[in-house]
């Protein structure tokens, strides 16, 4: 394999938002779907037992197949091994690979679909992880996508798999279908109204999970929320799916009630709090990950609520996406600092918003 | 006395800063010089031992003479009692009046030269507190001016004077000269590098008193900071004047310093300090006095070290006065409460800020 090869495929990468955020497709209030599901190849040690040499030749096998997956046609292969630190983190900025992925050594690797809407890791937790991912709530449509490449997959290579238990995974909370289906969901009204808490209780009484921007163990940064299943055993695919369906519409209209009633019993607040938003999006010298994600969660607000406006809700999708540290360094063409960083971040946002205005 | 004289005459003051706030005049540190004398007329009580009737019958002898002063020529007489809460309010925040002196009843009055550079406060703590006030570091000057005021008003009326202790005074603190001279300095480069306290209490062993914005009790809103001698007793105006002109121009000095030093060090700290100060005054719908008194001070350091373009000094010095709860109530027409003065207040400030610029 070519070096040179994963840099120059990341390069690619960053030129553009992955299909997932494409313009104008997200509905403000649910960003993007993402169907998963875990894998593992019958007779072979989990990665975590495997040696070195069983990944490199698990991986070694898989790649012919995964190469030539109908519904990936030119896959972009990424061997961890090959990446540097900020491609990686582009990558996790992205959602196409975990944080626990950029640990891994030799015999890990990433295939990807050219426009991100397919993305299949090898020996992570699993030693295979396929996602399909797009803008919108598209659950079903991701299952069904998916599902097409596990079949195509099983064609070619014997699962782990028990007749009464299902799937077979390295952990047992994703044994069964071994599917993950989770929707990004960015909710200000619900956190400015202070009614964001009872939600996340009650939707985890319902038994799905909710975490932050980046997955499990982050924050939900600039007010987005990602909404998972956490059973896959049990039920089928399908049940799963439209389970979490039905309740990401049910949170989006409490969303809608929540704007609007943040407009009627707090609209000088609101008001106050887009207008310095921009302010200091377009003025500040220095921007931190956190101030730059809730100052740019209140102006896709305040654009959805038609109270900002002169940009498009996708350039704000786009910004929350480059001024990741990854992909900030990335534009930057170097390694910085987190000060320097700062200072990038705010002269990109600076420049970025007052050339689209 | 016309009833409506004190209104129609607030009205004309508002309509543009007063002298000491002249446009380009005062040097950017050093805003304002103010000098001011304490005295009483033999043979009547202090104010706060006096009757109302005394005090309107003082107020009544002293009317012909302050009205027809050389150096006020055609003065404005407000009595305090024709005067509403909101006009009170101006007077105070145009440093025509002391805020004790808002809370007085009849027979206390306030004379004032129409550029507003003489005030005479009758019946305050003592009879007579007449103050000459500049802008810059004028403090010589001005004790000529008030020394003049004071020798006309002496040929006139015969003054509680002790040979053994000078001009007696309601509080033992202004016995002797009853001379208090003040500078208004603007010190944001000593207060950014943490250097203020040290100078303060340097100052305070010299023998000055470090008070606010609005004297004596209030907290240096907009790192502006009242120095004034605490002595009368025992030593001649010229010495004190002088004393506290050497002191402040070496103040002047340090804050100098620690503006080259904040752009030193903390280069870009500072910028992004002045970028959102500008961003929060030119976007925010909500501005307590608190808030904008700091951001105006930003804009101010900011304009003086010339890495913010655009508006000149005196505008701001001006918003610094017409942001104040009386003035802001004055130009909108009304008594409003906190959160609506709040919003006038940022759309005060968005519009001057955006049409000057």
């Amino acid at each position: 394999m070519n070096p040179n090869f994963g840099m120059k495929a990341v390069d690619e990468l960053v030129k553009q938002p992955g299909s997932w955020l494409k313009v104008g497709e997200n509905t403000g209030i649910i960003v993007s779907s993402r169907v998963r599901l875990a894998r593992n190849v019958c007779g072979r040690r989990f990665p975590a037992w495997a040696s070195e040499e069983d990944a490199v030749r698990l991986l070694h096998d898989l790649n012919p197949i995964l190469g030539r997956l109908q519904a990936c046609r030119d896959p972009i292969v990424l061997e961890i091994s090959s990446l540097n630190r900020m491609e990686k983190e582009i990558l996790i900025e992205r959602h196409l690979m975990s944080r626990d992925m950029a640990e891994k050594g030799k015999g890990s690797a990433v295939v990807l679909k050219r426009d991100e809407s397919i993305a299949i890791m090898v020996n992570e937790e699993d030693h295979i992880r396929m996602q399909a991912m797009s803008p919108g709530l598209n659950l079903r449509n991701l299952w069904k996508q998916i599902d097409a490449v596990d079949s195509e997959i099983e064609s070619n290579v014997e699962y782990a798999f028990s007749p009464q238990m299902g799937y077979l995974t390295a952990c047992p909370s994703n044994v069964g279908t071994g599917i993950r289906a989770s929707v990004m969901l960015h909710l200000p009204g619900l956190v400015l109204m202070n009614e964001i808490n009872s939600i996340i209780k009650a939707v985890s009484k319902m038994g799905l999970a909710v975490r932050g921007l980046w997955g499990e163990g982050t924050d939900a940064a600039g007010n987005m929320f990602q909404l998972s299943n956490q059973t896959t055993l049990g039920e089928t695919e399908e049940v799963i799916v439209e389970r979490l369906e039905k309740i990401v519409l049910e949170i989006d209209e409490h969303e809608k009630n929540g704007r609007n009633r943040l407009l009627e019993q707090k609209g000088n607040y609101i008001r106050d709090h887009f207008g310095r938003a921009v302010g200091i999006l377009t003025h500040a010298h220095m921007l931190n990950s956190k101030e730059t994600l809730e100052m740019l969660s209140a102006l896709r607000l305040g654009l959805d609520l038609g109270i900002i406006s002169g940009w498009k809700r996708a350039m704000i999708d786009e910004l929350f996406l480059l001024t990741q540290p990854g992909h900030l360094q990335k534009l930057e063409g170097r390694v910085i600092g987190a000060e320097k960083r700062d200072l990038a971040r705010a002269r990109l946002v600076r420049q970025r918003l007052l050339d689209w205005k």
